[in-house]
Parts: C-alpha cells; sequence; structure tokens
C-alpha cells in the first residue's frame, strides 16, 4: 500500500475467489434450490437475448478411447470465462463421476482470474435450468407427464427444474440400471410429483407429454424409438453430447422441428449429427428474442437437442460469483503472483528464500 | 472405505493437489534455482525427443484491444495438461503482472484433475530453460557475452538459465525503462557474472554472441535492426509472441536460420508472421532429435524464434507434480464432487442441508 497508488488494485486481483464443492452445497442451501434453478434459467434467457455481444467458439475437445476431456471458453468483452469438464462414461463403475467439471472467471482488461469454482454440482443445475427455459418455449403448454430416461446423476435436477418452470405433475422413470431409478424415485419423493417407475423406456413414454432423455453412454445408442413419441410431445434430449454419442433414432429427428444452442457445435456433437450438415435447425436465442416461433401447433414434435454451450457456463459463473460475494460463501486462492514491483517477479522470489 | 472396492480411487481423486505461488517459491528454494533451471531443460529435452507422441493443438486466444487471454492444452495420452496465460502489456503501468499463468493436469483416463498450479512463476522458468536449451544447440560454442533487451520480468530467469547451460561471463543489460536495468543489474549481482548496464541498444549489442530480446509491447516494434546483430550470433527472440507482436526487423530474419518450435503456431504468433507463409525454418524438436544440425559454421546467424508452446507447460507441470509430491508443498483442493454412489449427484447433495 505504500509503494504506489497501483498497489491495492494488484493486491485486491491477486488472491482468486473459489468456491469448493463444499461451499457450493451451502450457496445451493442458502440461496434454496428451486430459486437457484429459477434464478439461473433467468440469467440464460437475459444472456440469450444479447447473444451476439458474445465471443462463440466450438469448444476444445481431446479425445480417447474411454471419455473425453474439453475446455468451452468464451467472453461478453468484459468478463472471460472457461470451463474444463469431462465425459468418461465407464467412470461409474469405478465410483467416479461421469462429469466433472471446475470453472473460472477472469477480468478481460487484466487478464486476472476473478473466480475459480467447482461447476460438476453447477453444470447439473445449469443444464437443468437451460433444459426447462427450452420447455417452457416448446412444451405442450398443459404438459402434465414428462418421461425420464436415464436415471443418473442429472436426472432429479431436471425433473425439478422442469417441475419449477415449466409444471407438470407425473414423472415417469427409467433406466437400464433399475437401482438407479430406485435412487431417483426416492430423492424425488417429497416434492409434490407422482413417481411412476418403469420397466421398459416404452412404458415410461406412454401417455408423456415431455421425454427427456439423459444417458450417459458414449455411442450411438437408440434410447427412443419412432414409436414411442406421439404428436404434440416435446423431447429434451440431453445425453446426446459429442461426436459418435447419439440417444434418438433419425425418424424421430426428421418428425421433429429442432432446436438448437449453437448450430456449429450442436451438428458436430448433437443428435443432428445423424442429419445432413445442412438439415433445418432454429437457434433458440432467436426463439426467446421473438425472432422465430417456439411451438406453434398441437400436434408438433419439438425437440431441444441440448449438447451445453460455453455462454451457459459463463452466467452460471457470473451468478455464482454474485451469491459468493454475497454470502461469504469462498476461500481466497494463492494463485497470482503478485512482486510488489511487476517487473520484479525474481526479486520476489528471491526474498522468499528461507 | 467401506461401501464399495472403488470407493480409494474416488477419494484419493476427489481432492485436487494445489501449488500455491507461496509454495511454488518453497519449492524452487527446496530444489535450488539453478539446480531446476537445468532439470526443466533435462525434463524439456526428453520431451521434445518424444514429440511425435502429443497431440499438438495451437492455443485458443480470445483479444482484446489491450490483451489477449489463452488456453494451452496438449496430451501425451496418459496425463492432460493445459495452461491459462494472459498477456497484458499496459498491465505494470496499473502494478499488476503482464503475464499471469496457472495450469493443470488430468489423468486421461479418468478425466479427473490431479494438480492444479500456479503458472506465473513456473512460466518465467520454463521459458528460460527453453531458451537455454535452444541456445545449447544454436549458440556459438565459446559465447562470452549476453545482451538482454528488456529488463522486465522475465529478464534474470533468462540470464541465470543461459548461465547454468550455456555458459557465459558477461551480461550487457538495456530497457527503455532504466529503472527495470537496475532492478535487473542489482538482482544479478553475486551471481559471478559481468554486469553492463547500456544506454541503447546498439551499445547493449555491441560484442554480443547472444542477444535475447523480451519486451513486452503488444505491437510490432523494432527492438532489434539490422545493423545490430554481427555475423555469428545466436538471437533468442522471447518478445514476439503474438498476432501482431514482433521485436525484429525483417532483414534480420532473412539473414538467420530460423528454428521454431512449433511451425503452424509460430508462423502466426512469432517473428515470422513478418515472413511468406512457407519462409524456411527448423523445427527445434528434429536438431535435438539429431535429425537436424543445429549451428554449422562460424558466421551463421541463428534466431530461436520463441512463442511458447503447451507441451513445454505440460512438462513443467509434471515435474511440479512429482517435486510437490516429494516434498509435500501443495494444499487439497476440495474441487471435485465426490458422492459415495456416482449417481446419487443429488442426494450427495440434499444431505449437505444444514
Amino acid at each position: 500500500m505504500t509503494s504506489t497508488h497501483a498497489a491495492p488494485l494488484a493486491s485486491r486481483l491477486a488472491k482468486v475467489p473459489f468456491v469448493s464443492v463444499d461451499n457450493m452445497m451451502r450457496l445451493v442451501h442458502r440461496v434454496g434450490l428451486r430459486r437457484m434453478l429459477v434464478d439461473l434459467a433467468h440469467e440464460i434467457e437475459q444472456d440469450f437475448l444479447r447473444w451476439e455481444q458474445f465471443d462463440k467458439t466450438p469448444r476444445v475437445a481431446s479425445h480417447s478411447d474411454v471419455g473425453v476431456i474439453e475446455l468451452m471458453p468464451t467472453s461478453d468483452g468484459a468478463l472471460y470465462g472457461f470451463k474444463y469438464v469431462n465425459g468418461h462414461p465407464k467412470n461409474m463403475a469405478e465410483g467416479l463421476q461421469t462429469v466433472t467439471a471446475f470453472g473460472l472467471l477472469a477480468e478481460v482488461s487484466s487478464g486476472y482470474p476473478v473466480l475459480l469454482s467447482e461447476m460438476t454440482l453447477l453444470t447439473a443445475l445449469r443444464t437443468a435450468a437451460m433444459s426447462a427455459l427450452a420447455g417452457r418455449h416448446l412444451a405442450p403448454k398443459d404438459a402434465r407427464t414428462m418421461a425420464v430416461i436415464g436415471n443418473g446423476a442429472q436426472s432429479e435436477f431436471q425433473c425439478l427444474a422442469f417441475a419449477e418452470i415449466v409444471g407438470f405433475t407425473t414423472v415417469r422413470l427409467y433406466d437400464i440400471d433399475r437401482d438407479a431409478t430406485r435412487k431417483c424415485a426416492h430423492n424425488l419423493a417429497g416434492n409434490g410429483l407422482t413417481i411412476i417407475p418403469c420397466e421398459t423406456p416404452d412404458e415410461a413414454t406412454e401417455g408423456a407429454d415431455i421425454i427427456t432423455t439423459v444417458t450417459a453412454d458414449k455411442r450411438s445408442s437408440t434410447i427412443l424409438t419412432d414409436n414411442m413419441d406421439g404428436p404434440g410431445v416435446h423431447i429434451n434430449a440431453i445425453g446426446g453430447d459429442c461426436p459418435g454419442k447419439t440417444e434418438l433414432q433419425p425418424d424421430i429427428l426428421h418428425r421433429s422441428d429442432i432446436f438448437v444452442e449453437y448450430p456449429p457445435q450442436t451438428r458436430v456433437e448433437g443428435e443432428i449429427q445423424q442429419l445432413a450438415p445442412d438439415h433445418p435447425v432454429i437457434e433458440l436465442w432467436q426463439v426467446m428474442a421473438g425472432l422465430r416461433p417456439g411451438r406453434e401447433r398441437p400436434g408438433q414434435i419439438t425437440l431441444f437437442d441440448s449438447v451445453g454451450f460455453a455462454i451457459e457456463d459463463f452466467w452460471a459463473l457470473r451468478y455464482v460469483r454474485q451469491e459468493a460475494q454475497e454470502t461469504g460463501l469462498y476461500e481466497d486462492l494463492d494463485m497470482v503472483a503478485d512482486p510488489d514491483d511487476p517487473r520484479d517477479l525474481f526479486g520476489m522470489l528471491m526474498r522468499a528464500q528461507p
């Protein structure tokens, strides 16, 4: 503080606020889970309305035989953010998460990080908020029943976000592993939903107004076949999210109006990797901005081919930064070297000699 | 430990070892600065020899009017690593570092992070080790004098690495800011070098066998003009490292044999962005592997057009991981959500309810 007038800025930026898994859980409970899902959906919608201000880059993926590691950067000119995320379907059998993530925000003006945060939980929250927001524009207005195919780590978040933001009363659960369905039903109990565990995917989708597919296999599976989706249904396809990984039979795609986050990324990673590269799709931000219609007629099948996009993580991180500042639920991390004279990195190192 | 045989793996991976700035400084002093520079150069050379095993991607840059933020990922199939690094030349006037960085290593097999580390200091160390390693192959054998143009945060590390790995006795310093030169001379005192502060770049380069340019301006400056480099000199050009940022007059480039790390990246970011896209360059790994000659004749001007490449950070991180494990100089970071049942992220969150 004594050497130059700039020292306070340097000192303020030298420590990076870090939101641990533990603090993220506290933060969710402090805000309230349902309230946080609604807040995140609201944030998402606000940023979709300024879609064109963002620096949009398809993510940088490093594929291996057993999974993928991705970096997802974006910027709105004031803040820069990126998420590190992996996807390893075989992890579950080893007691590990299929998807883990963390993220960072930095000031564009200085390049200094201003937030590091766990994002395994936050990704589940923002994905659910994004799905439900798309559902609000695309699902039938009087939707009563949602089928959820795949009852793993993301499934309860999807159910609660749809219940809060779209509204439905009955959820029909199916998973190839019955323990997963039992776990999901147990976790959802007490939330005012009628919960129906099902024996087959066909049984789960019977009479459903919304079908959410959220499975983890890293290959082209056919979770949903053409006879399973009735007219007027909204399909929320979460699990087909990297090259070679899809969940839907192509026939369904041909009968649906397809809504996507960012076409250059979705054509490589989403369900529509099965279609011609010029197959028409509608960008969701245009629906939110009122430039394109969402659901137009009763018998229409709508499909949100969700792959997850960097901007969704950006606004989730921004939200967490604000809430962490307000609640104090973060630690300071000694991550940025901060010599008194910025040219004197060497001197700082030498003065630290024991 | 009681629930499944997989729990120990999950528990081991749930905490991410973090090397703070403070612990990095302790680690450097524990190993010894000169020893660490030599070790890093050795690691670099080993990995250059298995160059073709690496996943090589030019870095992902986000440019603004005042600087750049970059992500530099790579993988050798067993470990995945990336570095976050910014470059903001105007930062110094605000008391901030021009370059700050941190990095991460993860297991390719699980996607779980296994190291988070500060890299502002580590980048200075690995850049100096890389420069000196190139110098060992390219500088004249009897080099006595090095000129250093630009006496900022990187300069002392460059001098010590060259002194240790290439060997020279006299350093001639120049910076547009005399305080920077004074600081550099002060920091280098007691290292057995003759230190000559100079008033002009011409004076600094007079009689030099090695010329290191390491300035920070984000534009095309002409730090080194064609009359300043005598025959037989080795030029170690560090500062020209992003589009629109160069330090050397094109005439020098035309008279030099140019050595680079990774041509697709250097042609966009290095000094050779001033040349035709097919101007011949030599890949440094081929020199180290004995496939191409380094310095061949006395009058030859060699130029290492250094921009910094992801693989250099990868081996530096690997080295730090090993040293941190051995010395215990790290903290455990609660960065990865770790439910007992990996499908039960939601249950973990609910059980944390206060």
